[in-house]
C-alpha cells in the first residue's frame, strides 16, 4: 500500500524519521489492525481531505479508496455528501479532482439512478425535526426547512451510500474540522446505522494519525459520554 | 450564475447528484431567496473561501462577487481585512488570485485612498478597549495593543468597506473557520452596524450551504443567544 | 525579510492597505519586537502553515526558517512532529515542498541520526499515562497505546529538536488549528520545557498576525488559566 503522493524513497532523504514511523507504525501496524477494514480506513481519510480541502493527497487516497472495495458510485456519493457536511467548495474541489481518477482509470460513467429512497424512521424523524424546530427554528427557518427538506428526506435516504458509511463519513469529516458539538448526534446515529462501538473506537486510532492526535483527543470525552448515555 | 470551477456537465459526469442538487436547490432556490443580495451572498463566500484558503474556488467566486456589484477597492479591502481575520498568509494566498483575477479584467489601478476615516464612536470603543485590557491585558499585552492601534482605531475606521460589510465578512469567517467563541461579539457588532436580524439568519442559510451544516449548527445557538438578549 | 510569495510592488497594486501594513506594522515592527527571536517567530509561521496545510507559502517561509538558524535537521523533525500533532497529509505535503528547498539549497543528505534518545522525566510520565488512561482508556485504548509508545516514549525524546521548540511547535499548531481544548497540557509542557512567560505571551502577538486575531483571541483565556494556576 502506499500512502503518500511523495515516494517513501524521496521522503526519506527530506524526513527520514517521518519515513520510518510510516513505513513501521503507519503501514505496518494501523492498516493491519482489527476492527476496521482498509475499506473503512479509506473512507475515513477521503473524508478527512475533503473536509480540509487537501487536494494534493487526493488522487492517491481516491485510488486507494477504489482499490479498497469502494466503488465509484460510492465515491461519488461521499463527495455529495460533503458537499452539505464540509461546504460546497470543498466538494467541488474533490470532484475536481474525481474527474481525473476516473479518466485514469477509464471510468466514463457512473450506474443511472433508479430513483429509489431508503425507509425512513419516521419516528426517529419526527423527533429529529422537533428538536431542531425548537433549538434553531426561530433564529435560522432557512437553515431548519432545508435540513429537513435536502438532508434528513432525501441526501441521507439515497442508496448510493450505505446509512452506516454514510455515518463513519459523516464523523469523520466533524472530527477533522474539529466540529466536536456536532459528533454526539452523529456518532449516536452512526451507532443506530450499525456501526459499532468497537469501529467507533478504532475510527479514533485511525484519525490519530490521519487528522491528527489533537483533533481526536477533542474528541474522545465526546465519544465517552455517547458510549456512557447508551451503556445505561 | 456558474458557481463553480468544475462545469455543471462534467460535474454531471462523476457526481450527478451533487450537480443535480447544485442546479435545483442552490442555484435555482438560495441564491433567489429575499433577505439577502447576491452581493452580500458573493461577499459571505469570498470570506469563507480566504478564511478556508480554498485557492482553486477563489477565481470564480472573486469574478461572481465583482459581477455581483462588489467593487474592486472593496474586494481588495475584504482581503485586507482578512489578513487580520484570518491569517497573513490567508490574505496573501488570495492577494495573488486577485491579482490575477484584476488583470484578466484589465483593473490596473485601484482608485488612490483619500485618508479619510470614518468616525469612532469613542464610548464603544472606551468600552472595548476596557474589556480587552481587563480579559487579556496581562496576558497577552502585544495583543492588546495592536488590536486597539491596527484593528479598532485603524482597519475598522477605513472606509474602503462599509462597517456593516466588514462585519458580514468578519462574521462568515468565524462560522468558516469554528471560532465560535469570537462569535457574540462581532455579532453584535453586525447587528448595530446595520445588518439586520434577519439577514444575519439568512447569512446563516447561506452559510450552511458554502461552509457546511456542522459550522453552522455550532454557530446557531450563540446566534440565538445574541438575538435573545438583544430583544431582552 | 521578504514575508510573502506576492513581491510587495504585486501587493502594492492589488491591495495597497494590505501591502502597507505588511511594510510597517508587520515587517517594521512585528519582527523587530523582543522576547522572540527570528528564529522563533520563524518556528511558529512553519508550524501554523503545515497545520492549516497552506503550501503556496511554505516555499518562502521554510527557506526564511533556514535562514534563521533553523537547520535542515530541525526543519525536517518540524514536519515529522507535525504528523502526529496535525495529521499524516499535512505532514506529506510539507515534505513534498521541504524536497523542493532543499534541492534548491543544495541540501542533498540530512547528518545521520546517532539513535540517542533524550532521559525521560519517568514521574511525570507515569502521571501523564495514568491520565489518559483514566480518561481515554476504555474509549480508544488504540490511540491511548500510540500516545504512550510512539509520542511520549519516542517522538518527544527525540534529539533532532530541542523539547521546548517542539513545545513551540505543538503550540502554535493547537492555536493555528483551534484545538484550544489541548492547549493547557501542552502549555505547561512547554513552559516546563524552557520557554518563558515573556515568550508564550510574545507567541500570542506573533500567531494574531499569522493565524488571525480570533484564534489567538480564543486561546488567551487559556493561556491565562494556565499562568494563574502556575502562579499559585
Amino acid at each position: 500500500m502506499r500512502p503518500r503522493s511523495v515516494g517513501l524513497e524521496d521522503l526519506g532523504k527530506v524526513a527520514p524519521a517521518f519515513a520510518k514511523y510510516t513505513e513501521g507504525p503507519l503501514l505496518g501496524e494501523l492498516w493491519q489492525r482489527s476492527d476496521l477494514s482498509p475499506r473503512d480506513r479509506s473512507i475515513i481519510i477521503v473524508a478527512v481531505l475533503i473536509a480540509r480541502n487537501q487536494a494534493i493527497e487526493m488522487p492517491y487516497y481516491f485510488n486507494l479508496a477504489l482499490d479498497s472495495g469502494v466503488t465509484p458510485t460510492e465515491l461519488s456519493e461521499i463527495v455529495t455528501h460533503l458537499a452539505f457536511y464540509s461546504g460546497w467548495a470543498n466538494a467541488t474541489s474533490a470532484a475536481a479532482i474525481t474527474k481525473v481518477v476516473f479518466a485514469e482509470r477509464g471510468i466514463n460513467e457512473l450506474p443511472p439512478e433508479t430513483g429509489e429512497r431508503l425507509a425512513i424512521d419516521e419516528a426517529a424523524e419526527a423527533q429529529r425535526a422537533a428538536r431542531v424546530e425548537q433549538d434553531a427554528g426561530s433564529v435560522a427557518p432557512g437553515v431548519v426547512r432545508y435540513t429537513s427538506s435536502l438532508l434528513f428526506n432525501d441526501l441521507w435516504l439515497r442508496p448510493a451510500l450505505a446509512p452506516r458509511d454514510r455515518s463513519l463519513v459523516t464523523v469523520s469529516a466533524l472530527i477533522a474540522s474539529g466540529q466536536t458539538a456536532q459528533i454526539p448526534y452523529h456518532l449516536n446515529r452512526a451507532l443506530d446505522n450499525g456501526l459499532t462501538t468497537a469501529q467507533a473506537s478504532e475510527m479514533l486510532t485511525q484519525l490519530a494519525f490521519y487528522a491528527g492526535w489533537p483533533a481526536v483527543f477533542s474528541a474522545i470525552p465526546v465519544f465517552k459520554g455517547v458510549f456512557e448515555k447508551r451503556s445505561e
